[in-house]
C-alpha cells in the first residue's frame, strides 16, 4: 500500500506533524510537582531529561501517538481515506508507529530515518483528575522539512491537516508553508490545530502569519483561541477566528465545542462520557469534524461527529479509539 | 537498585521466566481462523511467521510481560519484596521491559545482551469473548541458561518461581535444575507453574521428573494438571498433584481454585469481575497466593489473594494490574 501510485481526489486527508510513539502511565499530582513538571501542557525536552524522568516514571504502557497522527487514525476509524507525513527512525518503536498507523488503514510512505536520534516518545502523566501532561522527546521527528512535504499525496487530498507541535522548528515551519501552497495551487483546503497554548505563545505572529495567509480550517481550544488573538473573553476569539478562516472549530472541554462558517454559527454539546484520560480528546475531535467535512455533512453533524470521536478516547488510556468509529455512529445515523 | 549487594532473606520471590513484552490487539474470531492460530494456547513463532502475523494485526498497545514476570512485579504490587531473572535485549523493548519491573520495585540485574535476537515478544490476539491466544517470538529471552542462574538472589529469597513456557530448550531445563537445587540447598521453597497444557505435552516426562524430584509449590489449571498426570477428571489430578507436592493450587477459570497442602484442602471461588481479557489471569493468581504464602497467611487466604489480583487483571486489557494490589486488598482486611 505505501508505495502504490495516488490518483488525484485519493485522500479525504492528509495529516503533518511529529510521529511520536506515547508512553503513558497514571501517577497522583505530588509526582508532578516532585518532577516539575507544566500540569495539562505539552513541554519539550531533551535526551538526558527524558532518561530521568522516564526512571522517575512507573510502569508504563506503549502506544502510537502524535497529534496529527491520532487525528489521521481516527479519519481512517471512521472510513475514511487518510494520509500521514512524518518522521521517525529504523528502530522498534518507529516500526512500532508505522505499523499502527498502516494497520489502520492509512497510507504512510515516509522513509524511516537511519541516521540521527532515534523515534521520538511522549511521556505522558495522566492524573487522577484524568488530566494529561505531556513531556515530549521529539527524537526523529523533528527532522521534517520541506524536503518530506509530499506534494503528490497533498495534492490528491481535500484537507491537508497540520499540528501545531510541529511549528517549533524553523525547518517545519518551512514544511507547513511549502505544504500549504501545494494544497491551495492543487485546490484544496488546509486546516490547523493550535495544540497548546505555550505553543502559541512561542510563535505567536508566525502563527497568525499562517492562520490569515493559508488557513482555511481552524482548530483550537479556548485559551489557544485568546492566546492566538490576545484577547480576553471567548466572544472576541472567535469574531477573530471567523475573520480569518472559513470554519472555525473551537472547543470548549466539557462544554461542548463552537463552530462557525461565514454567517452560520453552531453550538455543540460534548458527548457524555466518564471520562479515564483527556490525551487525544482535541486530535479525535478534529478527526469527526474533518471526516463529516470532507463527507459533505452539515455543520452541525460535523461538530457532533467530532464530540462523539472525543468520547471514544476520552473513556480510556490513551490517544486513539479502540473500537471502529465507523461502528460506533452507526446507530446514530449520523 | 539492581547492582545492591543482596543479604539473606531479603526477597519473598525471585521469578525465573521469559522476559518478554506484549503486543495486545483485538481481533475476532475470524482472524483467528484466517491465520491459522491456536485459540486459547501459546505457540512459539520464528522471526518470518512474527513479522508476518504483525503485518495482519490490527493496532497494538505494548506492555511489558512475561508470564513469570507478571507474577512478580503482582507481588511487588501487593508489597511484597521480589526479584526477576530473565533476557532481554539491549534494544528499545528491552528498555521498556526493564523499566518497567524495576518502577515496580522489582530487583532486575540481569544484563540485556549485546550479541543475538532482539527482545522477545508475545503477539497476543484478545477475541470478544476474552479469550487471549499467543504468538512467542522468543527473541533473547530463550538466550537464559545455568549461567543466567543468580545463585545469590536465589538463596535471598523464600520461594524461587519458576514458569512452564521456558522449559522449551534444554539450556532452559538445566537452568531450572540448577536454580532448584539452590533454592533447597539454602532451605527454600520451589514453585512451578505449568503454564500451557501444549508446553506439558511437549515435555511431559521432564516435568515429571522435576514435579516429583523439586516442586515445593505446583500452580496449574485443570486441563495442564490432566495432561501432567494423563488422567480423566480433576479428583484423580488433585491426587497426584497432593501425592507430588507440599502445595497444590489448581485453577478452574471462573469455578475459582482448589488449594491443598498435606491433609488440608480448600476450596476458592473466583473472585467476581466483568472479563475483559484474560491474559495474566493465571500469572497474577500465582502473585496473590504467593505473596500470601510468603507472609504465613492461611492457605484459604493464599487462595483469595490469588482470585483477588487474577480478577484486576481480567477486567482490563493487558497481563499486569494497573492499580496497587496492595491498595486493593486492604480494605478487604485479607
Amino acid at each position: 500500500m505505501t508505495d502504490a501510485a495516488q490518483s488525484a481526489d485519493e485522500f479525504d486527508v492528509v495529516g503533518i506533524g511529529n510521529a511520536l510513539v506515547d508512553v503513558l502511565t497514571h501517577e497522583d499530582d505530588a509526582f508532578i510537582e516532585a518532577n516539575g513538571l507544566v500540569k495539562g501542557a505539552m513541554t519539550l525536552i531533551d535526551t538526558d531529561r527524558a532518561e530521568a524522568l522516564y526512571a522517575a516514571m512507573g510502569r508504563g504502557i506503549e502506544v502510537s501517538g502524535g497529534s496529527a497522527a491520532n487525528t489521521i487514525a481516527g479519519i481512517a476509524s471512521f472510513g475514511g481515506k487518510a494520509a500521514y507525513i512524518g518522521r521517525v527512525f529504523d528502530d522498534q518503536l518507529g516500526a512500532v508507529f508505522a505499523h499502527d498507523l498502516r494497520s489502520s488503514g492509512v497510507v504512510f510512505r515516509c522513509a524511516p530515518a537511519v541516521d540521527g536520534p532515534p523515534t521520538g516518545r511522549c511521556l505522558i502523566v495522566v492524573t487522577p483528575d484524568a488530566q494529561r501532561t505531556m513531556n515530549t522527546y521529539l527524537g526523529s521527528s523533528e527532522l521534517l522539512g520541506p524536503e518530506h512535504v509530499d506534494s503528490e499525496l497533498i495534492a490528491a487530498a481535500q484537507v491537508t491537516f497540520l499540528e501545531g507541535y510541529l511549528f517549533d522548528r524553523p525547518e517545519a515551519k518551512e514544511a507547513y508553508w511549502k505544504a500549504s501552497r501545494v494544497a491551495h495551487d492543487a485546490g484544496r483546503r488546509v486546516a490547523l490545530t493550535l495544540s497548546d497554548t505555550f505553543c502559541v505563545e512561542r510563535h505567536r505572529e508566525a502563527w497568525r502569519d499562517l492562520v490569515a495567509d493559508q488557513v482555511d480550517i481552524l482548530f483550537a481550544n479556548e485559551h489557544e483561541a485568546l492566546a492566538l488573538y490576545e484577547v480576553d473573553n471567548f466572544e472576541e476569539a472567535l469574531a477573530a477566528a471567523r475573520a480569518d478562516v472559513e470554519v472555525a472549530a473551537l472547543t470548549r472541554g466539557p462544554a461542548g465545542s463552537v463552530v462557525a462558517r461565514g454567517e452560520e454559527l453552531v453550538d455543540v454539546d460534548a458527548h457524555p462520557v466518564e471520562v479515564v484520560d483527556t490525551t487525544g480528546a482535541g486530535d479525535l475531535y478534529a478527526a469527526g469534524f474533518l471526516f463529516g467535512f470532507t463527507h459533505d455533512r452539515s455543520l452541525a453533524d460535523c461538530g457532533k461527529l467530532g464530540s462523539i470521536a472525543a468520547s471514544a478516547v476520552l473513556g480510556h488510556t490513551g490517544a486513539r479509539p479502540g473500537a471502529s468509529l465507523a461502528q460506533l455512529v452507526h446507530p446514530l445515523h449520523l
